[in-house]
Order: C-alpha cells, then sequence, then structure tokens
C-alpha cells in the first residue's frame, strides 16, 4: 500500500539512461537561475526600513538609497567576479569546488558548510516571505502561516521527488510575471506621483522624529540588505545546464541578473522614499505601495501579491536544485554519508531532497513561519562561500599569472575583500539576534565532515583486499560449524529452525532461557519424547533477561571453538500480514543482532515464519 | 553508556526471587490507597463552582451544599457496594475481573478499555491539579506550568520503574497530613466565621444575580464533583497489600475512606458556603480559601498548598500501581501485546509504566497541563467501569442464591442504577467538553482489543505441533543448501561472507547487481583474477534498486529449486563502534530482511564485520 501512494505521489521508477538535462537559452536560463536573487526584492527594503526606521525616523526613506545604492554596487561587483569563475570552471564553478582547487580541504570544507546552511535558510526564508506575501493578501489566513509554509514545503518536496525538471520551462513564467509587474508598478508609481501629482497617504503611523544616520546603523542596514545578493552562485553552478557556448551564455545571464536586480531593487528603494510603507509584521511593504499606488482590493494588488509568492516559492525551489546536487558532490568527496550521492527512484537526489525539507521545515516551525526571525541568520554563509570562492579565484591568478592576469586578480581581489567586510558586517551587527547560530554551525559541520571522511578512509583500507588474498581452502574435517538454536517452547516454528540448522551441521546446540522452572521441566519432558537425542542446553536468567545468558554462554569457557570454527545463531523471526501485529511479537532477532553482532564474530541467520492469516 | 545511565537511574537490575509486596496494615493502608479518593478534594469543588456560578450566580453557594450531599450519598453507595465486592474476590476484584466473571468477554472489555482510559486520566488530571496548586501559591511559575508537569511525571517514571513499593510507608504521610491540615482548615474556617464573627471580604468579584437551578444544571454540576468518586476501586484492587485478615481490613479502609472524604468534602462545600471562592483558573478554590482564612503569605497558605501539591503526586501515582497491574492482567490474557506482562529489570511492569507516562504527557502538552480542560473526559471511564462491576455483582447473587443474597443484591442492583444513571449524565453533560472523546475511545479499543487477541490465536495455532511431528531425517545427498552472496566490490568483506559459506555448502551463488557497467567489469576481471572458480550472476538494475533484482531472481524461473532445499542470503553487516558511524553506511541488511523475508522462505544470514578504529 505504501508502494502505491508511493508510485501515485512520485509516479513509476525512472531508469538510469532516462536521465537527461534539459538545456536552457539565455532567455529561459535567466528567469530559471535568477529567481532567488530577484526575490529578494519582496524583503531586502523591507529589511532595510526595518533598521532605520526606529534609529533615524523620517530620514529613513533618504538613507534607503543611500545603502540601496551601496547593496547594487556590491552586486555588480560580485557579478563581474563570477564572470571569471564562469569563465575558469566551464562544468559549474560552486564555492566548494573553487575553494577546493585554490585553497585546500578545510576551506572548502567551509565553504561547503556555509552553503549548505545558506541553502536550507533559502527555502525558509522564501517561504516564509511567500506566505507572508499570500496574508498580506488575505489577513484572515495570518492565524495560519506556519501551516502555509509546511504545505508550501510538502508540495515542493513532492514535485522535486518526482522530478520537477521535466517541466522547467512552464517555472520561467513567475520570474518573467514579476519582473514585468515590479516594472509597470515601479513606472506607474513614478508618473502618478511625480507627473498626476497623487500623493496618497502613508498606510501606517511614520515617526515623527528625524536623527542623523550612525554608521553602525548604516552598516546594519547594509547587512540587512546583503540578503539580496544571495542567489549570484546559482548561475556560476548552473553553467552545464546551458546551450552551448555555455560559458559564455552564463556570464550574459549573470549580467543580465546584475540589472534587472538594479531596476527592480532600485526602482524599489525609490518608491519608498516618495510612498514612505512602514516596516510592519502583518503587511509587507510591497503590499504596501501596491495599495498606495493601485488601491486596497484592486485586481493589481492581487496580482502582485500572487507573483510575488510565486517567485519566492520558485526562490526556494532553486535550492531544491542546488543543495542535493552540492550534497552529493560532498557525498561523493567522502564528507558526508555517501547516500547522499545515490539518485532516488525518479533519478533526483532524493535523500538530499528530503533532509532539506526536514531542515526548512523544523526552521519555519521554530521561528514561527515569521522571515524577519529568520533573515538575521541568513546571508552569513553566502558571504563566507564568496570570500572564499574569490580568494580562490585571486590566487588562481597568481599562480597561473596568465594573459592578463592582472587586471583579473585585481577584480576577484576586490570581490574577495568587498566579501570579507561584508561577512564581518553582517555576522558583526546581526551576531546576538542570530547570526551567532550560524557562526557555531560552520566549525561544528566541518569537524563532522571531517569526522566523516576519516571514518571512510580508515573503513576503505580495512576492507581493502591484499593482491594474493585469496578464498581459503576449508577443511571439513577439522573446522566445527556450529548452530545454535534458542528454544523458547516446542513449537513449528521451532522445529523449522532445528530442521534448517540440521540441514547444515551436526554441531548444534539448542539453548534454553530458563525464566519459568515449571515451563522448563514441561519443556525437557517434551522434547525428551519428540526430540532426536541433543540435548537442551538450559541457563537460568535470574534477572529475566533472554540475551545475556546467551552471550555469557558464548562467551564462557563451556564453549570452546577453534580458529577457523563458525558460530551460527538461527532465529525464527514471525513475519505477519500487518504492519500493526509487528508490535504484538517481541522483536528479540533485532535486539539480539545489536547486542550479538558487536561481541565476537557470530553470524546470524534469521529464519522467516510466516503467520497466514 | 547508555546502560550505565539506566543502572544510576533506575538502580542495578534486581532478581526474580527479589519480588516480595510489603503488606500494609489499615492504619497505612487507608492513606496509600485512598490518597486518589482524597485528593478529588482539591478540584471537585471548584468544578461544581464554575458550572454553578454563572449559571444561577449568588445562589451558587447555596446550591453547593446540595450537589455535594447528593455526590457523599452517591459515595456511600459505592462503599457498601464495594465492600461485596471484596467479599467475593479475595485476590483483588478490578472491574475487569467481576465482569468477566460473570458478564462475558466483551463486558470485561469494556470495563478493561474504560478503566485504563481513567488511570491515564487520573495521573493527567492529578499532576495538573497538583501543578495548579504550585502555581497558586508562586504566580511566577504559572507560564511553566506545562513544564511543571512533566518533571513530574519523568520524576514519577523514574521512581516507579526503580521500583517505589520499598518505600511505600513514607507515602502515607502526605495524606495524612493533607487530611490533618484540611481539617484543621475547616475547623478554623468555622470557627473564625461563626464564632469570632471575622467574615473576610472574598478574594475575587461575586456575579451580583441571582437565578433558580434549573435539573439540566443540578446535573452538570453533579457530573463536575462525580471526579471524586474515581478512587473507589482502589481498595478493592489493593486486598492482596493488606496484611491477614486482609478482607476485613480492606472493608474497613473501604468504609474509613467513605467517612474522610465527607468530613473533607462536606467541610470544603461549607467553607465555600461561607467565604464563597470563585472559580478562576489562575488561582484554585482551596487556595482562595486558604488566603481568606490563613492570610496571603501565610505560613499555613503555603503548607495546605504543599500538602495539595503532595497528595495529588500520590494520587496520580496510585495509577504507576494500578494500570500496570491491570495491563499486565490483561496482557496474560492475551488482549493486549504480551509485552506488558513481562516485568523489567527492576521487576516492575515497565512498559506498562512508560506506556502511562507516555500517554499522560501527550494529554498534559494537548491540554495545556490545565486540569480544567481535562476533568470533561474524566469520571466517564470509572463510572461505566463501576456499572458494569455492581451489574456483575447482581448477575452473580441472582445465580448463586446463598446467605442473604435478596438483601446483597438489592445493594448491588442500586449501586449498578446509581452508577449507569451517573454515566449518563456525565457522558451527556460533558459530552461536547470532551466526554465524547471517551465515548468513542472505549468501542475502539474495545475493537483493538479482540484483534489483538485473535491474532495471538491464529499464531498460538499456527505454531502447534502435531503429536506425531518430529524433526525431518535429512537426506543430503537430494537436499541442496543455496547459499546467494551478494557482491558489491572484491573486498575482505566479502571474502568473509564467501569463506563462511563456502565452509557450509558447495551451492553458492554470488550475486552482482550492475549500476555501474565500467565498475561490473572490473569486478568481474578480479575475480577471474583471484576467485576460485565460481562464476558472479550479474544482474542490471535500471532503477538503482539493490533488493528488486535479487528478489526477482530467486523468484525467476532461472532459479529452480526443489521442496527441502533452503536458500540462504548472506549479507556481511559493518559493526561499527560508535553508534553515529551508523548512518554512514547503507543499512541493506535491514531492508533487504524487511522485503526478503515476506516473499518466501529465503533464511538470512548476518555476518558481522568489525571496523576497528
Amino acid at each position: 500500500m505504501i508502494y502505491n501512494i508511493k508510485n501515485f505521489l512520485l509516479g513509476k521508477a525512472l531508469k538510469t539512461e532516462q536521465l537527461k538535462g534539459e538545456k536552457f537559452s539565455i532567455f529561459w536560463g535567466l528567469p530559471i537561475l535568477s529567481s532567488d536573487a530577484i526575490s529578494s526584492v519582496a524583503y531586502a527594503g523591507q529589511e532595510i526600513l526595518f533598521v532605520l526606521i526606529p534609529a533615524v525616523g523620517y530620514m529613513a526613506f533618504t538613507d534607503l538609497i543611500h545603502v540601496s545604492l551601496m547593496i547594487i554596487f556590491l552586486l555588480f561587483i560580485l557579478v563581474f567576479s563570477y564572470r571569471q569563475v564562469i569563465d575558469c570552471y566551464p562544468n559549474g564553478g560552486g564555492a566548494y569546488i573553487v575553494a577546493q582547487d585554490n585553497l585546500g580541504v578545510t576551506p572548502s570544507l567551509i565553504a561547503a558548510a556555509a552553503l549548505c546552511i545558506d541553502y536550507i535558510l533559502t527555502v525558509a526564508v522564501s517561504i516564509a516571505a511567500g506566505a507572508a506575501a499570500i496574508t498580506s493578501a488575505f489577513s484572515s489566513l495570518l492565524p495560519y502561516s506556519v501551516a502555509i509554509c509546511v504545505v508550501l514545503i510538502i508540495i515542493m518536496t513532492i514535485g522535486n521527488l518526482r522530478g520537477i525538471s521535466e517541466s522547467a520551462k512552464s517555472f520561467a513564467i513567475p520570474p518573467y510575471l514579476f519582473i514585468s509587474i515590479m516594472v509597470i508598478m515601479i513606472v506607474v508609481g513614478f508618473v502618478k506621483y511625480n507627473i498626476m501629482g497623487i500623493h496618497p497617504k502613508p498606510l501606517l503611523v511614520i515617526p515623527g522624529f528625524t536623527n542623523a544616520l550612525t554608521l553602525f546603523i548604516f552598516l546594519k542596514a547594509f547587512a540587512a540588505g546583503c540578503t539580496a545578493l544571495t542567489g549570484v552562485e546559482a548561475v556560476s553552478n548552473g553553467i552545464p545546464s546551458f546551450k552551448e557556448p555555455s560559458q559564455k551564455s552564463a556570464k550574459t545571464v549573470l549580467l543580465l541578473l546584475g540589472c534587472v536586480a538594479f531596476v527592480l531593487f532600485g526602482g524599489i528603494s525609490y518608491l519608498a522614499t516618495i510612498y514612505k510603507p512602514v516596516y510592519n509584521s502583518d503587511i509587507t511593504v510591497i503590499a504596501q505601495l501596491a495599495i498606495q499606488i493601485f488601491g486596497q482590493n484592486s485586481f493589481m494588488f492581487y496580482i502582485i501579491q500572487a507573483a510575488t509568492a510565486l517567485i519566492l516559492i520558485m526562490a526556494a525551489n532553486t535550492s531544491y536544485n542546488g543543495f542535493p546536487l552540492l550534497l552529493s558532490i560532498i557525498a561523493k568527496d567522502g564528507y558526508v554519508p555517501r547516500q547522499f550521492s545515490k539518485r532516488g527512484s525518479r533519478l533526483g537526489y532524493s535523500n538530499g531532497i528530503m533532509f532539506l525539507s526536514i531542515a526548512a521545515t523544523l526552521l519555519l516551525v521554530y521561528f514561527k513561519g515569521d522571515n524577519h526571525n529568520l533573515l538575521p541568520l541568513y546571508a552569513v554563509g553566502v558571504f563566507v562561500s564568496f570570500t572564499l570562492a574569490q580568494t580562490g579565484m585571486v590566487l588562481k591568478w597568481l599562480r597561473h599569472k596568465k594573459g592578463s592576469w592582472r587586471h583579473k586578480a585585481l577584480i576577484n581581489g576586490i570581490g574577495a575583500i568587498l566579501s570579507l567586510v561584508a561577512t564581518i558586517v553582517i555576522a558583526a551587527t546581526k551576531f546576538k539576534e542570530g547570526a551567532w547560530i550560524v557562526c557555531l554551525l560552520i566549525p561544528l559541520i566541518v569537524f563532522f565532515m571531517s569526522r566523516v571522511k576519516a571514518h571512510y578512509v580508515i573503513v576503505a583500507d580495512e576492507l581493502k583486499l591484499n593482491i594474493d588474498q585469496k578464498p581459503k581452502i576449508i577443511n571439513h574435517e577439522k573446522q566445527k560449524n556450529y548452530m545454535i538454536i534458542p528454544i523458547d517452547s516446542l513449537n513449528k516454528s521451532f522445529l523449522k529452525s532445528y530442521n534448517y540448522a540440521r540441514s547444515f551441521t551436526e554441531d548444534i546446540i539448542i539453548f534454553h532461557v530458563s525464566v519459568d522452572e515449571e515451563m522448563t521441566d514441561k519443556l525437557l519432558e517434551k522434547w525428551e519424547q519428540c526430540g532426536d537425542g541433543i540435548p537442551i542446553v538450559v541457563k537460568k536468567s535470574p534477572y529475566r533477561n533472554l540475551i545475556g545468558p546467551l552471550v555469557k554462554f558464548i562467551e564462557s569457557e563451556e564453549f570452546v571453538i577453534m580458529p577457523g570454527d563458525t558460530i551460527t545463531v538461527v532465529m525464527p523471526q514471525f513475519v505477519v500480514k500487518k504492519w500493526w501485529q509487528n508490535i504484538l511479537h517481541n522483536q528479540t532477532s533485532l535486539f539480539i543482532q545489536s547486542t550479538l553482532l558487536k561481541r565476537r564474530n557470530i553470524a546470524l541467520t534469521t529464519l522467516p515464519y510466516i503467520i497466514n492469516e
């Protein structure tokens, strides 16, 4: 039944040969790879206002422009830096690969840990913001925002386990819709205010005071806005998905992404300075602007909210492409459990997808689905990876010194330094609000990754065959194969185990743990009547424990084995028709497995006994 | 390490011979067995007021006396009815046993289900009320009431898993403390008001209006107060714990219990009529009375709150004696999983204890630790079991017709009828507030219990040996013992499995699932060099599934087996030193176990491969 549900939800399993990637042109690639970056327009501006308004009051709307310009400047530095990464890593150059290639193992693991954290946060933040766009339009849904988030994640999980990349082209529509609608809003907003002279009142109360901007507040606002830059890496990771010439296309897309973000981010910031929306946890800044420009309950208002929600969901979905892929690369290198490198029945990296969904859901539930609570954790990871990638690039240029390497090293150098500064600013200004969690997690994850690698190396070493190691020639005369059959009462299930064991060997030990003397006597009597002469070894268990006496017996001197002998414990296991019936039987064989197998080299044979009902 | 923690918390395992029950005299038995009944004084009165005050206003304090008298009347009927149960069932006569003995299987299961539900509710209700006594004294703890409840349950769980019955006598102190302190409060309250003429103002606002009492409100208030009667069965269950003459002692204790409840319940109701406390979720009625009589922050006020909290915890603890015992009796009859009848390492029925704790914790968390939310579910179960037990007794008298049977049947008959009426009243008046959950659960549990029994009967039938069924004589010439060894890559772990299998049989099949052709070719080449001639069976797995092709191969016509042949799949299993390393390896053998064992009679041998780190 579970199998049928799975088939219904995920579709039938796909063959490995069916693995194929759709290739994008620039026109399709831009929206699909840039939705993360573009969607941050929906929350970055409002986070800046959240910092500025309480500190500088009415001046916030002027200062917003300065902060936004600074962020757009940083964006273009990153765009040009990453265009050079694309040149050098035609197979996709994530920070992990660039750092591994140029800086060594530890920096690459730091980049990997930072990226993993930020992929998870991208899902949580974008979904929370998407839910906020929905609840801003329908305020009656406000109490259900966590539920909305969880439902969205479930839908995305199923979609990605099915492998939604088939229908990837339809994913290009929401970003284009969002971009057009934002451009329309910016233009209409500009025209109405400046040309038609319509100056609607702000929806919410604006503080009456004005203060001068301090450096700390400026940096804090800048850090808040840096969340807009998180999506840049996606393009350089996505090179293989472009049609030839893929590198050139990717570079163009990256530049276009910069321009789109410039227009939208700058435009929205400008609108904010004239329409003066205020941070509020119940209604987003975009929603406030839409109401002022197009009117409450207007058609355009709902379209804007819908487009915002959609692109934010798309943005979360980019993590579903990026995270499982990154994890599979790290898993192939042996730094995380190998299961992450295996493709599921629909060819997606299903373990990575599930991990991402569970982690994001926990975050959303813990932070009550409020994207404002999550944002302080965000962006630290991305900027750590930016810094490492750009530093790696600088070292690469210094090492190879080919062509116009000085010029290129300079661009990446500026990128590295500015990323480092941004990392420090973000971590410092948001430290107390939550960035400390990320600062703590990154080294912990790096430590875990190196432990995992160490374990895999040891296992591989231990398993490796010497060249001359061949199957042993067995001396059946000398070697004894013991089979131990525990008996509780004399029934068909025991008899099946006994017959099975007898078909292999004569060295049989029937072992009985006595908890109740009366029952033991009955058993021995019965066995004397219908047994075939092999005695039952009886051990008392004063502590009513069934496994302890068996282990003790095998380890005792009473039981002498020679090198080359094998010991096999034969356990019947009831196989029932319905899952709930399993709780009606002692799952002794599972317990035995975990205790017995650790002690000595004892094999455990599980013999099914199927209960027909 | 887990083992050490367990030893530290629970103490060392005890031998079966160490099982011994302490026997009580009347003096010790009364407090220990009656804490459940007596403790309900702490909440029953306030629940009656909760119903009355909004309906009849100022008249509530007069009507309270009428309702209380009615409940005390019912209490004495039950006391006399149950004294007759004690006469007939010297080994303890719970409703389950009385119903089973006189009414048949289904009524006994209904009684069992009802009792189980109410044992769990006793824990939840008492703990919640105990926490309320604490937070009434220290209002700063109010936000942590759920946490307080959970901590109390954890402490009780550990205590009961250790087996606290050893120190049972110290459990007699809190009930006696509570009884004395309540009697003091009643006397002082009476004297101050009536003799010294001190009339303190009520702490909270009393409604100004007065209404006449309707029948429905009267019944509702009566139902709310019936929660005071839940502890009566404990004494008739506890007969074996009394010193000889145990039946006589138990009967005396039951009568004394009635008298104590009469004094306390009646006294508190009387105090309420003169001091006029009002239901409030932040401060209990007892606490309000204590403040009015002894003053806020007085020594006596804190003593009263402490004694109330303590006796409520004792009351919860009576369920920890009753529930696991009842469950073990039902388990021995085969109606619930057999694991509930096994004694744990400290001789307590640890599975029952754990089940009780988990169920009560879930209830407390779901109902936010508020005993007022839980009470509507309470008492239905107990009165269902009262009705069944008393009806059973009536039938017993009618059947045997010995001695003064007419007189006795009359008493039990009145008990049965009044219990039935009370059941209907409670279920009807509290239905919407939560009693419907219990009305739904009882038949569900009865259904589950009969399914469990049916399963055990079938399994026992299937396992039963015919008298002439003896171990088979095996024809080693004709019979083949196949051993299938899956191979992934040629390493020490495979070689170990191979050598193991070779030591038993020559009929070996090496089975390889090919996911990657290149790796398969390498493997075959290597095996040709160092193998011993046995070929590798290679099956492609287009769906990257490792178990599917194996199952398909075994079930295919390619693999012909004769009756009597055995098939064993030999799987190596990595045994790692640290628990977290398990997630680094595919737990393939666990998966194989669950899929393979279901298909056909295939044995599975797990061969440990210990990784030394």
